[in-house]
């Protein structure tokens, strides 16, 4: 982990008011998002997916896919959860959903990362991001749960586009995938079935082993 | 404009019920924002930043900076509306900020894109997409206006950061960069005084040239 933040490079004005001040830098810092890739091949260009780029698309999912939630969800609330869900992975790095050695770790570097990361802001704020990071992560409320489902449908949605992708990982079957992603179904019956749809016809197809 | 869908590449399992299949082909189709290009740099990596980054950062932004708002603004609303502000130049392409030939057919090109884009989805989602994007380009209620100023503020941070960015353009002085930011101002007082420090500050040191 380096040590300096963004703004370290080129400070903001000192003539800026503090408390903006340390929201700005913490605007400047989060850029880093943007660098920290995913496993999931896009779509649309022959390239890994980032952080940034994936909490966007989770923000769009969760406007257009919310009426298929089984408990209604206040949409505006399940979209600040994805938009910030990921970013203590600045600092922690991403820890790829098939990766068992690094999640072993994963809880203990993204705390440190959490505490590091929302200390740039004001008191107050660091507590807000703290508190939309943990709803998140807790899986508590409807809309946790609903955020959560968005986060396995969409890299689901990228590995049929790539006729594989992370589903060809060493050690992964259809059954490894099915387990993990009856997250989704844990939110959304609707969803929870067609996701299984995709996970049998990409199986079916040879995209995704079959269980040993 | 190519007229091929990227599920045209690669049809979704014909199993799924239909509404959701035209849901989760638009939800593949839009994967294309985070191949569209802009001016700014980032402040994290030596590269351009893409629409889905960009739509992300906003986001971010406004969760954190919605307090300096001059009216009251609902956080989840103005959320969307910068989720869903650039999905147009998916087909439109990128119109720059101080690009005054692509802007005389910006909003022909945006239209057109729009129908087709949101075409894609049933019916009554096409006209809540479309409700969200015009409710932003209209500015006329505070959370679209905050989240318009949020679009030249967050750029004004890149530029700051690379020292000149899109400031540098070729005809751009302070005076200009000030006109464009003005927008910032019409939605919060304090944002507004800050941008103006950060364009002062860049003008003292050379970083965008004097006014004529």
């Amino acid at each position: 982990m380096d040590d300096a933040l963004l703004t370290d490079r080129n400070p903001l004005p000192d003539a800026l008011e503090e408390r903006l001040a340390a929201q700005l830098g913490f605007i400047v810092e989060v850029d880093r998002l943007k660098t920290v890739l995913r496993q999931s091949p896009l779509a649309a260009a022959g390239r890994r997916e980032n952080d940034a780029e994936h909490s966007w698309h989770l923000a769009l999912m969760v406007i257009l896919l919310a009426e298929h939630a089984d408990e209604p969800v206040d949409v505006g609330r399940t979209v600040q959860l994805v938009v910030v869900h990921d970013l203590v992975e600045i600092y922690a790095g991403d820890t790829p959903l098939y990766d068992t050695v690094g999640a072993a770790t994963q809880v203990e570097r993204e705390q440190a990362a959490a505490d590091r990361l929302f200390g740039l802001l004001p008191k107050d704020q660091a507590g807000l991001m703290r508190e939309l990071w943990d709803e998140f992560e807790a899986r508590q409320t409807p809309e946790a749960r609903f955020a959560k489902a968005m986060d396995r449908l969409e890299p689901l949605l990228l590995n049929w586009m790539a006729r594989g992708g992370t589903w060809q990982t060493p050690g992964v079957t259809a059954d490894v995938v099915r387990a993990r992603k009856s997250t989704i179904a844990e939110a959304s019956t609707a969803l929870g079935e067609a996701a299984r749809t995709i996970i049998d016809e990409g199986e079916r197809r040879g995209w995704v082993r079959p269980a040993p």
